[in-house]
């Protein structure tokens, strides 16, 4: 199998102009599991097709997710990620939003390098996914100054925002593994169940997680009051009053709403949805071909519903 | 000929959500001459092609034009645009960056509708004049805090962020018309020359040209002491230290700077390189076809160098 990570280590950033072409090679240097491009690969194998075909658009879904992370942490004022000052921290804003720009561009030319026959669908596939992360962003942004946001309409936030660039690294992966429509829609589909899984994981982590382990801050959705899965568990169940934010240190405030969790189960409650969509993923596998990365998709599913980190 | 306006006018922005797609509802329907669209219409007729097939193109040419005067914007933190606020002004910031970004996705996504044979080949000139015009506002950027740009550098600057993205409309509709690649490189180079006129003309009514005509206010970039053409030919005749900027009113250094440039014959100096990148672009189209549309190119030259807005 192809080495994901040695890859993109072989692009070049070190053309001029520096200051656009620098913080691209820094954001993509800082590593991160590489795991949609695992999937586009993985797809492609899955059915057959060759490696080699897919791996352009593997790398552009990979540039591409990078991209959103530094436009996001902009819009964030997120001060760290991966360990290290975020771009517009170590540069600055304007540095952010052009190196930024330039590399969605660069996931563009990576992607004019499919297959010609495949180009145009392939193409199409990309622009939709890449809508519908800015329209899950853009949902993410109103829901901050929302009050009535549904369990559903959180669900839709996170399909758009973090499951459609999973599946459609495995679509498009299988379309160039000569997957037949039907066979292509069950692995976009095993995508979408597999991510809202891992944001459900995500929340959890927030609340739950061990900080070492975890590698970032705990309780970061807690103290910003963050309408996150378990949060809309517990507003729904009548204690969105008792959410709110309070004059209290952010320690004690931790301790109040893991509280509140406990009291209405919503640990409970968010193991049974991510338990749901991992077998509702792991059942999108069963009518395709059973080989080695079946079993590999499998194994993921199950190993995010699972993990620590 | 297609009406690129009405085309324009008909791409729907009332999708959901509203806070993504109406600024750039808002931001095409300030207007703008429409240069570029037009350009790659008359370069497919001028070879007997189809405008239909060029049309997903053009499009998408003046769409990724508007979205880099609105991430420019953001950049510059300029108020107004076309006489109206700019998205950051009337929105926010965050909301300027991601409707950007999708205004980018949009324009690959009126890129994906060229006819399929067509497809691969557009899509890599489109890349590469995207790569471009972000170098040039990366050099641009950089600029500001070199104090020995040259001249050569500076219309190296100008052809990135100013005349690839007209040569390019050129291109793409001479290819999508059937020229043959050297007529697609003299489409290109007439799209070059073009662009360099227009830029240090553009220059010169910033100096000299009537605010009420010109539609934006006199003297911005001698405000900033901005290293523009005229600038820098100044500088190179040794009047580098006038030029800084002192303790006087707007006025009085506007009043200041053009009699430097009266002084130094700076003003000659421009107009003489307009006319050389005009007669330049004219020679361009001397083998190629001889029509209406070959006509339109070489007044559109002329107009461009002697415009007064």
């Amino acid at each position: 199998m192809i080495d994901v990570n040695a890859e993109i280590g072989k692009l070049d950033w070190s053309r001029e102009p520096k200051g656009l072409y620098e913080p691209i090679g820094y954001t993509l240097a800082a590593g991160g599991k590489r795991v949609r491009p695992q999937l586009a690969l993985l797809a492609t194998k899955l059915f057959g097709g060759n490696e080699e075909d897919v791996l352009p658009a593997a790398l552009a879904l990979e540039v591409f997710h990078n991209f959103t992370l530094l436009h996001d942490d902009v819009m964030d004022k997120a001060q760290v990620r991966r360990g290290r000052p975020t771009v517009h921290v170590k540069w600055n804003e304007n540095t952010a939003i052009l190196s930024g720009d330039q590399m969605m561009i660069e996931a563009y030319k990576l992607l004019s390098r499919v297959p010609e026959k495949k180009l145009a669908k392939t193409l199409r596939l990309f622009n939709q996914m890449a809508t519908e992360i800015c329209e899950g962003q853009q949902y993410d942004v109103d829901f901050e100054s929302r009050e009535d946001v549904t369990i559903p309409e959180y669900m839709e936030m996170i399909r758009l925002k973090t499951s459609v660039l999973l599946a459609t690294a495995l679509k498009i992966g299988a379309y160039i593994g000569y997957a037949n429509d039907e066979q292509q829609q069950k692995m976009y589909n095993f995508g979408i169940h597999v991510g809202l899984a891992f944001q459900i994981q995500d929340d959890m982590l927030d609340c739950y997680g061990d900080q070492a382990t975890f590698g970032k801050a705990i309780g970061g959705d807690i103290a910003e009051n963050k309408k996150t899965y378990l949060w809309l568990t517990a507003a729904a169940k009548g204690a969105k009053e008792d959410l709110a934010l309070r004059d209290e240190s952010k320690e004690a405030r931790f301790k109040r709403i893991i509280g509140i969790y406990n009291r209405l189960r919503v640990k409970a409650a968010a193991e049974k949805e991510i338990a749901k969509q991992t077998a509702a993923a792991i059942a999108c596998l069963e009518d395709l071909p059973q080989n080695d990365y079946t079993e590999q998709l499998r194994a993921l599913a199950r190993k995010l519903a699972d993990r620590t980190k």
